[in-house]
C-alpha cells in the first residue's frame, strides 16, 4: 500500500474528534492510520478493508455484542476502553468458547479530547493484546457536541467451540446442581458508584475488569459439561441467577456466608444503601454444575489468577416460582427478587 | 423455558424508554421479550443466552462491523433500522462472502417513544427476513436524556467465503482494469440532506438502501476472480476511489457521461451545491475487474434487479501520484480529490 498523502500529523496532544473525522474521507483516514491501525496494529486492520477475512474456524461459532456507555471514561482499574474488550471476550468466553476476533465501533462527540480517545484506543490494544484475542475490523461514526456523551464503544467477538465441550447454556440448570463464584462480587459496579459520585472511602476501590476466557478454557478443559457460565455484569449475582431460574425452570438457594465480597465493597455497599448482590462484576463468572464436578471446578478456579477467592455459594432447587433464596447470615431466609428499577445506570 | 413474570404489557403505543430498559433487570428483559426477540423471532435469540452458537461453517470467515448514526431516524426509502441490516451486510458481502449471522447493539436515549422504537426495530426485522441474514444476539444500552441522540445501532456481521472465489479486496487493482458501477449515485445522501434540511424538490428523492449480498452471489459466481467489490457509502464514488487508489498505488480514469445518476438526484445536487460523485449510496456497488471480464460481470448485474442501470464507468491506470481524474461532459478532465472537509454529516 503506498503511503498516504497526510500533509500533517493528528495532534493527539491537544486537538479534538470534530465532524470531518466521522465523514470518512481524508480526516477519517487519518484518524483510523494514526491512532486506530498504529494501536492495535494487525494484518487484518492492515488490509484497509471495510471487513476482516479470517482464517476457517475448526468448530462450531460463538457471535456476540454489547455497548459500552459506561460514564466515567476513566476510573479505578480501567477505562471504557479496556472494559469494551473484556467485557465482549467473556460473553464469548460464557458459551465455553475460545475468542478469536473482535470489532469495536466508535461513536464519538464532537469536541471529545484526541488525548482522550487515544488514551482510550491504547488501553483497548493493551486489553487485546494480553488477552491474545486482536480487534480486525472496526468502524467511526461522529456526532455533534451534546447529541453523545464523550465516546461510546460497541464490540463483537466471534469465538470457536473447542471439539468435545458440552456448550453450557442458560436453560442447563439442574435442581441438585452447585453454584460455584469464582472471585469476590460488586467490585466493579461499587467501583464506578464511588467514582462518580465523589465518594471517597478510606480504602481503595477497583474495578475488577478482566478477560476471563483464559480461565474459562482451564475449566471446560477439566469439566466438559459445565451446565451453565454467565458473567454477573449488569444487575449482579442476583439478577443473573434470576434469569437463569426463568431460563431453566428452577430455583436457587444460596448461603450468605459463602458468598465472598471484599470488605470495602462492604462498607461502600451499605454506605451507599445499595446490595453487593445487585452490583456488576467486569471479572467474575458463575458456573452451575453437576455436584460430582463441583469440587473439580472449584479447585481449578482457585489455581488461577483469576479465580483465587472462588466459593461454592449454593445449590439449584426446584421451585415452581422461580425463586433465588438467599439464608442469611443470621439463619432467616430472604427471596432476592428481580429489580425492574435502574440501581445503577451506565456501570458498563 | 418457563415464562417470563411481567404483569402489564409494555406500552408500544404510547411508553417512552427510560433507564430501567438499559439496567439489565426485569424492564430490560421484558424489553427485549416483548419487542427484540417477538420480532427478529429465531432460535438463536429464542436461547436468551448473552451469546448465539451457530454452525461450524464451511469456509473462511468475514467480520465487520459498523455503527448507525443516521439523522433523521426515518427518510424516504428505509429508516435507521433497515439501513442498519442492509450496511452490514453489504460490508460482509464486499469481501465476496454469503453473509449468514447479524448481531445488534442498541444505544438508547431515554425519554424516547417507544412506538419509534417499535418501528425501528420492526423495520430491522422485515429488511433481516429479506435478506434471510438473523439477528442471532444484541444488547441494549440506555443513557440520559441529552446524552444520545434517540437510537444510535450497532450492527457487526459475519459471513462466509464461497469455496473457489478469489477474495476481493481494495489492494487488488491493476492499470487496465475495469470500474463498473451497479447503478445511479448519490441517491441515499441526497434525500437524508433533502429531508433533513426541509427541502422539497418537485420529484421524489428515495434512498437508495438495499442488501447487495444476492447480487455479489450471482457476481462471484460468474466471475470467480473479480478483484474488488465495495459499497461506495461515506464520501460516496470519489471517496472510495481515493481509498482504492492508495490502497492499490495505481490511478483511475472515469468517464463522467458513462456515469449513472437519476437527473432528480442531478438537480437537487445542483441546487444544494454538492457533487453528487462525493454523496453516500446504500444500495450500489462498485467492482474492479480485467478487461476480459467486464462484460459478463456488466450482464449480470444488468439482469438483477438491483443492477439494471449499472455502467462501466472507467478504468484503473498507472500513476504515481494516486489521482482519480475524471473526464467531463465537455471533454475536459478534472482530479477528483479526496476530501477532508466534511460534506453530510450523520448520513448513515
Amino acid at each position: 500500500m503506498s503511503p498516504r498523502p497526510f500533509h500533517k500529523k493528528l495532534d493527539l496532544k491537544n486537538g479534538h474528534v470534530d465532524l470531518t473525522h466521522g465523514a470518512g474521507g481524508k480526516a477519517t483516514a487519518q484518524l483510523v492510520d494514526e491512532l486506530f491501525l498504529a494501536a492495535f496494529d494487525n494484518k487484518w486492520l492492515a488490509q484497509r478493508n471495510d471487513q476482516a477475512l479470517l482464517d476457517a474456524p475448526t468448530g462450531r461459532l460463538v457471535f456476540t455484542t454489547d455497548s459500552y456507555v459506561v460514564t466515567p471514561l476513566f476510573f479505578p482499574g480501567g477505562d471504557i476502553g479496556s472494559l469494551s474488550v473484556h467485557g465482549t471476550i467473556n460473553d464469548v468466553a460464557m458459551a465455553g468458547a475460545r475468542p478469536i476476533s473482535l470489532s469495536a465501533g466508535f461513536i464519538l462527540e464532537e469536541g471529545l479530547p484526541l488525548a482522550d480517545l487515544a488514551r482510550i484506543v491504547q488501553s483497548m490494544a493493551k486489553a487485546s493484546r494480553e488477552a491474545g484475542v486482536p480487534i480486525v475490523t472496526g468502524d467511526t461514526k461522529v456526532v455533534e457536541r451534546g447529541k453523545g456523551d464523550g465516546v461510546f464503544i460497541n464490540t463483537a467477538g466471534i469465538g470457536v467451540m473447542p471439539l468435545g465441550v458440552v456448550p453450557p447454556s442458560g436453560e442447563r440448570a439442574k435442581p441438585g446442581d452447585v453454584v460455584l463464584v469464582s472471585g469476590t462480587l460488586g467490585d466493579h459496579g461499587v467501583t464506578i458508584l464511588s467514582k462518580r459520585e465523589g465518594l471517597s472511602f478510606e480504602t481503595n476501590l477497583t474495578s475488577d475488569s478482566a478477560a476471563l476466557h483464559g480461565l474459562v478454557a482451564e475449566l471446560v478443559s477439566a469439566v466438559h459439561d459445565i451446565h451453565v457460565l454467565r458473567d454477573p455484569t449488569r444487575g449482579g449475582l442476583a439478577t443473573s441467577l434470576n434469569e437463569l431460574a426463568h431460563q431453566s425452570g428452577v430455583g436457587f438457594r444460596l448461603d450468605e456466608k459463602a458468598i465472598p465480597i471484599r470488605p470495602e465493597v462492604a462498607a461502600a455497599c451499605e454506605l451507599l444503601g445499595i446490595d453487593p448482590l445487585y452490583v456488576a462484576n467486569e471479572g467474575k463468572l458463575l458456573a452451575i454444575c453437576a455436584p460430582g464436578d463441583a469440587d473439580r471446578l472449584l479447585g481449578v478456579m482457585r489455581a488461577h489468577p483469576l479465580g483465587r477467592e472462588a466459593a461454592i455459594v449454593g445449590t439449584v432447587v426446584e421451585d415452581a416460582d422461580r425463586f433465588v433464596q438467599l439464608e442469611t447470615k443470621f439463619g432467616g431466609s430472604r427471596v432476592l427478587d428481580w429489580l425492574s428499577a435502574e440501581q445503577l445506570p451506565r456501570i458498563c
